[in-house]
C-alpha cells in the first residue's frame, strides 16, 4: 500500500489537522468528538444543517461545510460511521434556535447513529428532523444498507437546503425540500478500479485487468452488473437509461445533471462522461440547466465515476443558484 | 487499458465537445484548430494572456478560461505540445488591441511553437511577448527540456497575470508580473504510480510496489530519486526542504503554499500532505499567507502530488485575491 499518508490509523486525524491549517480561518475543527463546524455557529434564527459518513469520500462532507452549505460535518473513520456523541455536538454546535436538519445518506450505521444522536439532542430541548437520502438506483439492498444506498444526491440537497435555511425557512420546510430533492434525484456509480482503505491495506475488492462494476456504490459494495470494460458511450447509456427508467424523467424534464469522479479518474475522462450525458439525455428530450462535474462524492482513490440526475423546478434552481462559498464547491 | 474513453484517437476532442456541452456559455470551442476561448473575447483594451500545452494534465489550461484568469487555451493532444497555429489563433482571437501574452512552460516543443506563433502574431501586427516558467527544481535538464520544466507556478501566473491583466496594466507589465512570479516560484513534484497515455496504453514508467519517484515531471520524466517509499512527513520534508534551499525562502518569508494532486491521489491524502508542509515551513519561519489546495495540473490518473511555493508581497497577494471565475478556480 502507497499512500501519501503517515500512520493508518491517524488517517482522519492528520487530514482533519490539515483541513484546520488550510481553512482555519472559515471552520473550527474540533478532535474530540471529530468535528468540522462553520467558524460563525452557530447562526442565530436560522436552521442548522448537519451531515456526516465514513471519511474517504472526500470533499465529502467536511469540504461542504460553509456559508450556503453545511454549518457542520461529522467525520467517522475511513468507511465507518461516526459516532452519536459527534452527532450530538455537531447539532448543538450548530442549533442557532431554529432547530437543526441531518442529512443522512442511507447507511445502516449512519441511520442508526444518527437517530440516537436526534433523540439525544432533542432531551436537550434542541429540534431536530433527519432526512435520508436514497438516491442510488443500482441495488436494492446492500452490504451496508437495508433499501437504496445514498449517494450523489447528497451534495445537491446539501447545498439547495443550505440556501433555503439562509433565506429563513423554518425546520420544517428545509426538511420538507431535502425530502423533495431526494425524491426527485437518481443516481447510478461504476468502478474501473478498487480503492485500498488505510486499516486494511487491501483492495476492496478484485477487478480482473479488462472488468469493470457497474452499480457499484462508494465502498465498493457489489454492484448490478460485473463485466468486461467496453465504452464511455456504453457505460453512460447504461447508467443513464436505469435512471431515467426509474424516476422516470421525461422529455420536457428539466435536470441539474452531476457528474462525478470516483477519486482516480482524471478530469479529461469526466468531460468525456459528461458528453455522452448530454448526447443521452438531448436524445430523450430532457434539457441540462445546471451541472456539476468533478470529484465530490470519492470513494478513496478508485477509478470511476457516477452520475446523479435532479429533476428542477425554479425554486430548486433557484435555490442551486444561491451564493454558496465552502473549501470544495463555491457558487453565486 | 481501462479508461472512461471512446476511442483512444478522440479523447481531447470529446473531452473538448463535454467542455462545451457543460461551459458553451462561458466560453467558445473550437475544433480546427482546437481552442478554448473566453465567451467574450476579445476584451478591448485588455492584455489578452494565452496559455497551452498538452493535453492530460486538466483542468490546467482549459479550465482557467475566464474572467480573471486566461482569455485562451491551446490544448494539444495529450502530452503533445500544441502547433503555431493553435496559439496563432489564438491569440488572434483574444487580442483586443493591447497586445497578448504567452504563458509558456519550459518544454521545447511548446517554446518552439509558441516561438513561432509569436512571430506570425507579429507579422499580423499582434504585440507579443511570452514568458516561459521553469519553477521545477527536481532536475536541470529533462527528457523534454533544456533547463528546468515549468509546472506548478504557471497556474499561480495565470491567476495573477488575469487579474494584472482586468486591472488595465499594459503588456509590458503584465509580462514583468510573470516574470517575477515565475522567478519568485519552486515546485517539487513526486509520484506513487505511473499514467498510462490513451494513445500507448501502456505505462509512462514502471515502479515496484513499494518504489516511488520524488522529482518526476508532470508527463513521468524521471525525477531525482527512485527509493522506497516512506511517509508523507519524510517526502514533504524532502520536497519542501529542495525548494526552500533553491531560492531560498527565508525566515520572515510570506508565501502562497500549493499542494497539487497528479491526478490520482485522493483528497484526503492532499489534506496530509498539506499538514506536513504547514508544519514545515512554520519550522522555517515561513508563513503561508494563501494557499491552493486540489488537482490542477495533474498527469492523468498518476498518484502522487507536488508542492510549489511563492513568496509573495502586497501587491502579488492582491492580485491573488482578485476575483477570478473559472471553471476550475473562483476567487473573490
Amino acid at each position: 500500500m502507497k499512500k501519501l499518508i503517515n500512520d493508518p490509523d491517524a488517517v482522519v486525524r492528520e487530514a482533519l489537522e490539515g483541513i484546520e491549517a488550510a481553512h482555519g480561518e472559515r471552520v473550527r475543527v474540533v478532535y474530540d468528538p471529530m468535528l468540522i463546524v462553520r467558524a460563525d455557529a452557530p447562526v442565530q434564527g436560522k436552521v442548522g444543517i448537519i451531515s456526516g459518513g465514513g471519511s474517504g469520500h472526500e470533499p465529502m462532507h467536511g469540504g461542504f461545510v460553509g456559508p450556503g452549505m453545511l454549518d457542520a460535518a461529522c467525520p467517522g473513520e475511513v468507511f465507518t460511521s461516526p459516532t452519536p456523541d459527534q452527532m450530538l455536538e455537531a447539532t448543538k454546535a450548530v442549533d442557532g434556535g431554529a432547530g437543526v436538519l441531518h442529512i443522512v445518506k442511507n447507511y445502516t450505521g449512519d441511520v442508526l447513529n444518527f437517530e440516537m444522536a436526534a433523540d439525544l439532542a432533542k432531551g436537550e430541548d434542541i429540534e431536530v428532523e433527519a432526512v435520508v437520502t436514497n438516491d442510488d438506483v443500482a441495488v436494492q439492498d446492500s452490504l451496508y444498507t437495508a433499501g437504496r444506498r445514498g449517494v450523489g444526491i447528497t451534495v445537491l440537497a446539501e447545498k439547495i437546503c443550505g440556501a433555503a435555511a439562509d433565506e429563513g425557512k423554518s425546520l420544517a420546510e428545509v426538511a420538507e425540500l431535502c425530502r423533495t430533492v431526494n425524491g426527485q434525484g437518481r443516481s447510478m456509480g461504476m468502478a474501473l478500479t478498487p480503492c485500498i482503505t488505510p486499516g486494511s491495506g487491501e483492495p476492496s475488492f478484485e477487478l480482473a485487468d479488462d472488468e469493470m462494476e457497474i452499480g457499484i456504490g462508494i465502498h465498493g459494495e457489489p454492484g448490478r452488473y460485473r463485466e468486461q470494460f467496453s465504452s464511455a458511450h456504453d457505460i453512460v447509456e447504461r447508467m443513464a437509461t436505469a435512471i431515467v427508467e426509474d424516476l422516470p424523467y421525461e422529455s420536457g424534464d428539466k435536470v441539474l445533471a452531476f457528474v462525478n469522479g470516483m477519486g482516480g479518474t482524471p478530469l479529461i475522462e469526466l468531460y468525456i462522461v459528461y458528453r455522452e450525458l448530454a448526447k443521452f439525455l438531448e436524445g430523450h428530450g430532457i434539457a441540462i440547466e445546471r451541472r456539476l462535474i468533478g470529484n465530490y462524492i470519492t470513494s478513496l482513490e478508485m477509478a470511476g465515476c457516477s452520475i446523479t440526475l435532479l429533476k428542477l423546478d425554479d425554486e430548486l434552481t433557484r435555490l442551486w443558484d444561491a451564493p454558496c462559498d465552502t473549501p470544495a464547491l463555491r457558487i453565486g
